[in-house]
């Protein structure tokens, strides 16, 4: 009998391609879908809610697979976990509802951006944070965030090269929050176009720096031209946080872990 | 005229055999007299307040060295960071007074140990945690961590191999503290023997697990014998995360950073 396992996966991007397959590396999805065939012996694709790029983390992915195999459903966790290296984790895993798809089921997925203020590039960040000189003001960061909020034609942030019929896309969550000398910028919605974060945060630290002004946003927005938003922040700062389902939230699993 | 420059310093110990120089692998020490080196062309010890062992990491780790060179004594700290690898970072320095000394005017140094719980190893804590799979009883190891506190023999707690002819120091501070599934052991005192803190770690991560009783702790201290004490918990949980000096406190420094 076939049961489809979906299960919540932590990565730390930095020495990987990317979540999919690239020809120039590996990729977390690989790592995954070996993971599977040496535990079960069954060649099998390994879904996951959506990819994420090359050198980006996940604190909290969520994939499935389909499978024959008789193991209980929680204990695949262990199983991959004695198959994967350190930096990719499996860290719950149970047998997913008949019609469940991890891309196509999600309704709410989060992302956070860190950037370390200060003088000095920080030893404990180097690899999850951009580390940023210039000096930012953070209201107007916060300002433009807000502008982001809502249902809106996200396209003025997409990557140029990629092709997407439909652009509209809702951000329910979009804030800046101040820790010390690190910034993190919360972005959620219904889903997210190609760098779609990585080009909002840009365009905040060049409104912060005072390179562009505040209405950036809501003018990138309203003239969806990819050439009034900022250039792509880096890849490292930028980590999956969340993903939410109708029947179950990331969160709420991994606070009870 | 030669001055002593002091200057804090994070670094991430997993790619180093610690502080001071070894025949096997690369030196904190020696990097940081490398990069004095190449910005100045003198050939300096640079001497810290004490040595940390290889896979031990410091959040907060004080040196100071003597030149001839006139720069500002400030700007020391952005030229060694653009000669030093990303896991070692000068975060600040300046001209020392006279008779400091980084090992020998140090008053009061803190060390954190990290231990991860829960039923699988974190990705983002691989480095600088423990990862303990046993069930530990917190209230045990912070009644265990209690009687650390105050004026002891600490020989029980000294790697076995150590020649030291005062073992007594005093602990101002012995305490766990726990946050979601990680738990930080804090402790500050004058002075520490070799893997004293990865000892008392390990005995009272043996007395959190039920492999030993709660008053192991105070028996070792009394009996001074090594055997009374557990095993030495492994380097990477470790960092050196504060030092104190009569006339300045690291954690002042890095708080305005």
């Amino acid at each position: 009998m076939t049961r489809r396992i979906r299960f919540i996966t932590e990565y730390d991007g930095t020495n990987y391609v990317g979540w999919q397959d690239q020809p120039n590396g590996t990729a977390v999805q690989e790592l995954l879908e070996k993971a599977v065939f040496e535990t079960t012996g069954e060649k099998t694709t390994v879904q996951g809610s959506g990819r994420t790029d090359s050198g980006v983390h996940a604190r909290a992915q969520v994939a499935h697979f389909d499978t024959e195999a008789r193991m209980a459903a929680d204990k695949f966790a262990y199983a991959l976990n004695t198959r994967l290296p350190q930096d990719i984790r499996v860290l719950w895993s149970e047998e997913a509802p008949e019609g469940f798809h991890s891309r196509f089921s999600a309704k709410y997925k989060q992302y956070r951006y860190a950037v370390q203020t200060g003088p000095h590039a920080r030893v404990f960040t180097r690899n999850n944070a951009l580390h940023c000189y210039s000096k930012l003001d953070f209201d107007k960061m916060q300002r433009a965030a807000e502008a982001v909020t809502g249902e809106h034609d996200f396209r003025a942030f997409m990557c140029k090269d990629t092709k997407m019929e439909n652009t509209v896309r809702t951000v329910y969550l979009s804030e800046w929050r101040r820790e010390g000398e690190m910034l993190y910028y919360n972005v959620a919605g219904n889903g997210f176009l190609y760098n779609m974060v990585r080009i909002l945060v840009g365009t905040m630290l060049d409104i912060g720096a005072g390179r562009k002004g505040e209405e950036a946003i809501a003018e990138a927005l309203t003239g969806c031209d990819r050439n009034f938003a900022g250039a792509t922040a880096p890849a490292k700062g930028l980590t999956l946080w969340r993903v939410r389902y109708a029947d179950f939230d990331t969160e709420e699993i991994l606070s009870k872990l």
